[in-house]
């Protein structure tokens, strides 16, 4: 290993980039980089500045995580018009092999992989048996989920729940989703559920003025701001609906784990907005709610371990 | 194969059981029996009374797929006070392996071996890439979701989507959504995506008398009932919008495959509807939803055959 040239991971996601080269599952410290989106012009000009920042002509094999769909040998970002494909990726790097994930695949393929002390348990609920089923659920730039299963040997599932129908069971939730759809009237579950969702959402409690960034949204709550109350509030309330229903729908026994900046952001939230109440409320399956626990992962690096990770498990069966 | 006794494979179902005798996947024809869940009082006596009929004293392995939640070694049904558990399902058989499935799970096992047919395409689309995933939805005495991926060599993933929040975008599918929500409050899909909830929705919109079976609500609407065409109509509606969001969610690009009673008496009726239409209405992903094509199984047996598939590969690798 350490006489090949290593392999380039990227985390493509929506606001930010990171890159690490990786021999194996081992990151290399020295190498890793976070780049601002809005400071380059496409994912071929940050590659290539990339490898300029670090001084390698060429890598043994590459993979990209990206907040976008993967369909064949194409990869495109959902909120920024930038797409690559794979020969493209294999002609600027060098590399043989060229993989894509999605960035919420890429966090489940580092469950398990990642240091004790950047988990954290929000939700206990019953001990996770043996080879359960794990889901990622991640809210940043956007939102997404990843069901991970433990079979041959791990498959980590790509989906795009953030555009799915934002859930609503009464009055005040329903103008507050037909304020916040888009022009063909539709409110999905990132309309509110993402950094631009949660501003979006104090603008239409009353927030007059320049649009406040998530930070300082929690900041005006921390220092008692109604608005940012209100809008702190709307938002535990249907992030827990909606990672309830996400329960229901992926089983997860061995855990839900929450990641992303504006994850981050609400987690000290959670309680004080009675999430666990929001999250059991489901009726008749209200009891079976306790079997997910919740946690939040704060490894900021955690995609481009997943990505290692992920070219290890398929380099070493099929050799893309 | 001929000379080891066969293996015995049950889908006990919300309404009624099928029970079959099978050689690897070669179901044996004269086993075959459907029972009424109703003239029987459990699970064990339902099988007792299945093995006396047949007159076989032990088989090989069992497996049984049910309409309801398997937890480690017990397997309990969601509509129906009825369990068991796998010491007890040996003894009974016979059988030195016993597995659970749930009836969706079967279903998803069963894709791809059923006889064309039995399979009938409803809203066509791309054509599916080669190993795309593909989606089971069952619509019966519940609604239920089983996602199948191709990895080593098929895993059909437990759901329990029939509970999750019903979708609502309008105040009317608001009022609709409280009227028939449960004694908590909370309206799940199954509240109006089955037998019962198609039942309770005509009864909803103003029919008065006995209530109408599914069979009888279909027969109305064919003979110009406008409560009965309202209830379908708001059924047709709502199945396509929680359609809509699984196929976002698990990302079927191999197809989506509607199973079940209450699909076979519904799907006559899609088209007039507009399913299409409420299927794709999900703002900027409206395009991408052309991706998913709908089928309709009318194979009634199809769960049996895929509980002889999952015993075949399960028992092929990992005898339990």
């Amino acid at each position: 290993m350490p006489d090949s040239p290593p392999a380039l991971v990227a985390d493509i996601g929506g606001t930010n980039s990171r890159f690490v080269l990786a021999d194996g599952m081992r990151l290399r410290p020295d190498t890793l980089r976070r780049y601002a989106n809005a400071d380059h012009t496409g994912i071929e000009p940050l590659l290539r500045h990339y490898m300029a920042d670090v001084g390698m002509g060429a890598v043994s094999a590459v993979c990209v995580a990206m907040a976008g769909q993967i369909r064949g040998d194409t990869a495109a970002m959902t909120n920024r018009d930038w797409h690559i494909d794979r020969m493209t990726l294999r002609q600027i790097t060098g590399a043989d092999s060229a993989l894509f994930l999605n960035d919420l695949q890429a966090q489940g393929y580092a469950l398990g992989h990642l240091a004790p002390d950047s988990q954290h348990l929000l939700l206990p609920g019953a001990p996770p048996p043996v080879g359960a089923s794990q889901l990622v659920v991640g809210i940043g730039t956007g939102f997404n989920v990843a069901p991970v299963h433990f079979v041959g040997p791990r498959h980590v599932v790509a989906s795009e729940s953030g555009h799915i129908t934002l859930p609503v069971r009464d009055p005040e939730t329903l103008r507050l989703a037909q304020a916040l759809a888009d022009d063909t009237g539709f409110a999905e579950v990132e309309s509110v559920l993402s950094g631009p969702g949660l501003v979006a959402l104090h603008r239409y409690l009353g927030h007059a003025g320049p649009a406040l960034s998530p930070a300082d949204i929690t900041a005006a709550l921390a220092a008692g701001d109604p608005r940012a109350e209100a809008a702190m509030r709307h938002f535990v309330r249907l992030l827990a609906m909606v990672m309830g229903d996400q329960a229901l729908i992926h089983l997860p026994f061995g855990g839900i784990f929450l990641i992303g900046g504006v994850a981050r952001a609400v987690a000290p939230w959670l309680a004080r907005f009675d999430f666990a109440t929001h999250f059991r409320d489901k009726g008749r399956f209200s009891p079976f709610l306790q079997n997910f626990t919740v946690s939040l992962i704060t490894d900021d690096y955690a995609a481009l371990l997943g990505g290692a990770h992920f070219l290890e498990l398929s380099l070493g069966t099929d050799t893309v």
